[in-house]
């Protein structure tokens, strides 16, 4: 790998960073300081607040079903705004800038239409207009294929442009602006004395963002530590030191757990009667997932009658599609009831330094019994373990377990 | 010149036909009836309603001098909003689409931004896209230039697009859309009998909107006379046919005056005592020229004393630039008192039967004289006359004007 440039740093400002021209002021300001302490600054942009919603509304007063591609053509105006904005912004203070879209700067991706992958970048008119001493801002989001369409990089996608960037411009360093002030041991809005990490793995952070902390896109994530690119969280509002998202060293793998995270958005279905024979469950399985569901966990109880009950979670806006692909099912397999529990949620503990040591799992159980909370489902990996409970004891669970392994205190809660 | 193709049609729709999501499906409705008498169609948007002054305003709140090129970068996503959304309302109603922006065409201009021009356009992949049956939808307003910055085309530029893309693909039609039945004798909220003109000149067509009949823009009226590619400008709310902009047919000679058109938007300057000297004239008009001023009528008085008054008027827009201007020049000229009056407006009749026959002028500064309507300056050209006059007596002046040359009845005003 080509030697990071320490002078070049890689900046992502979210929408809520740039919600409005106050707002935009404030980061040109930011990014002036640093642009003044002698650093190249290439700056990715989200857009304005609601305004990726306000297009959606927009396009669901004409259809129901956009085609995906004019999709694409309809949300990356959205980033183009706002990097108009800031590049005016910046040359109202007095610091040269200069926007770009995805498409100008040359950022390849296939051709799926709402959820593309960055296939390359070409990175020679950045470096150019590096070169000329000019502050480089980027429409985040936002790609073309092979045939210039527009793509768009799905949900989150803004964090993927910087993580590209910073990997293709070898910056060394990459900046994750956001409304909060780094990443949490857990919701601070449910734990008051939640404290926030110096650092996190990647592994872990991914963990914690698939389970419902939503502060990074998962798939950034994942290539941010594919190329060890360090991340650091941070809030657009203050001054403060974030968090930084890392390779594991070795002093992390001291902490069982990081964090505990909380997902409130999966639904349990439970299709009852399924016929005990090989094949059986996974044409169920097979159904969903050529429907495009994501199942996230899986429970076949023990048969006792040659049928069996099987139980999974999927995220609640699927629902809709589940019960079309099961319906649809229920004749060719011969399943019996189904059931749809919509009152669940999932909370997890999470941390790398739970690989090498036993004793996580029992320490959660027994937490979550002293408060009496019932555990539906239970679902681990090497670095976490989830269990679905009764969504009215979630913040309860969440409490618990955050005492538990001592999570407000820094020192604590190790091997 | 290339043999048109009658099966071909460009059609360009303006901010206030495709001003809401309704609108936008109404389009989408006559577009799809086109499709089926069997053209090709080329649609032109241009952005939503108020979108370019909501955007302006945003800009506004950040920078009082926005850079050019930020501002086309900004500007430009109203189209591209537009033409997404259309090609949903296509799909929604069973047509086949696909929306482009400009620089996705290939829409070719120089580097001025906010005012740039066309210089080409490659037609490549439009032409492949109409052959699948698609309905091609083209982001007006906007292109790119050689290093692929993104330009706009200045106010009513969609227009242009609309009559450039009509060349290149020698279109059989060219229809402008807009929210008036046609162009009128003049304008029918002043006079109540005003008449939709079947057809007008190009020439003409250029005086009445330069004189503030602003229908369309006055560069793509140049253009379409160059090219000689009749305009239909026709209303988006109604089946009717509009008015044909066209090359001078004979009969349309024998019409002396065409139309009455009313100008409110000038001001009237007057410098006195300017050095009767050769040049001293020269070095005020040069420095107006040099701060970018137009200057439309000049008048100066006959001098008695060795220094003369002169009269001139602008924009009412340009008029604190114009005292800068005069300011700055004072003391190197030596001019003396320097009088504004905003409180003009100016009315002209224009027709190109005019050229070869006398007498437009008296009859007009009769009519005028009629209604004791003083006239404070004149300017002529081939096939127009102009009178500025008291802004109070703009509304007077426009019927009298207008009863005068009988335009409310087809067969009369002939020579």
């Amino acid at each position: 790998m080509a030697k990071k440039n320490e002078k070049l740093i890689v900046q992502k400002y979210g929408g809520s960073s740039v919600a409005n021209p106050e707002r935009i002021k404030k980061v040109a300001e930011r990014v002036k300081e640093y642009k003044k302490k002698g650093y190249d600054v290439v700056v990715v942009v989200s857009a304005l607040g609601d305004t990726t919603d306000d297009l959606l509304e927009l396009a669901s007063k004409i259809t129901q079903k956009p085609l995906e591609r004019e999709l694409d053509m309809l949300m990356s105006t959205g980033e183009q705004i706002s990097v108009a904005l800031l590049a005016m912004a910046l040359h109202e203070i007095g610091t040269s800038a200069i926007s770009f879209t995805g498409a100008q700067v040359g950022i390849l991706t296939d051709s799926a239409h709402t959820k593309a992958r960055i296939i390359d970048i070409s990175a020679k008119r950045i470096i150019e207009e590096i070169k000329k001493g000019k502050v480089v801002i980027v429409a985040g989001f936002q790609g073309v294929n092979l045939n210039q369409e527009i793509t768009t990089l799905g949900r989150g996608g803004s964090d993927m442009t910087a993580v590209a960037l910073a990997k293709v411009l070898n910056a060394g360093t990459c900046e994750i602006y956001t409304d909060v002030e780094g990443i949490y041991t857990t919701d601070p809005r449910i734990v008051q004395n939640a404290r926030k990490l110096a650092s996190i793995s990647y592994d872990e952070m991914l963990e914690m963002a698939s389970l419902g902390a939503q502060v990074m896109q998962a798939r950034s994530i994942e290539a941010a530590g594919k190329y060890d690119i360090p991340l650091h969280v941070r809030s657009s509002f203050s001054k403060n030191t974030g968090t930084m998202i890392c390779k594991e060293g070795k002093d992390m793998e001291d902490v069982l757990v990081r964090g505990v995270a909380l997902n409130k958005g999966e639904a349990k279905i439970t299709v009852c009667d399924v016929s005990d024979k090989p094949g059986e469950a996974s044409r169920l399985f097979e159904g969903l997932a050529n429907a495009g569901i994501n199942v996230d966990m899986i429970i076949q109880n023990i048969s006792r009658t040659g049928a069996t009950d099987i139980s999974f979670t999927v995220s609640s806006a699927d629902l809709t599609k589940v019960q079309d692909v099961l319906a649809g099912l229920k004749n060719k397999i011969g399943t019996g009831e189904i059931k749809l529990d919509k009152e669940i949620a999932k909370v997890s503990v999470v941390g790398i330094g739970m690989r090498s040591h036993a004793g996580v799992a029992a320490k959660m159980f027994k937490a979550l019994a002293s408060k009496k909370i019932n555990i539906d489902m239970i679902s681990t990996s090497e670095i976490k373990i989830s269990c679905v409970i009764k969504k009215s004891d979630a913040e309860t669970a969440v409490k618990v377990l955050h005492d538990a392994f001592e999570l407000d205190k820094p020192g604590k809660n190790k091997k």
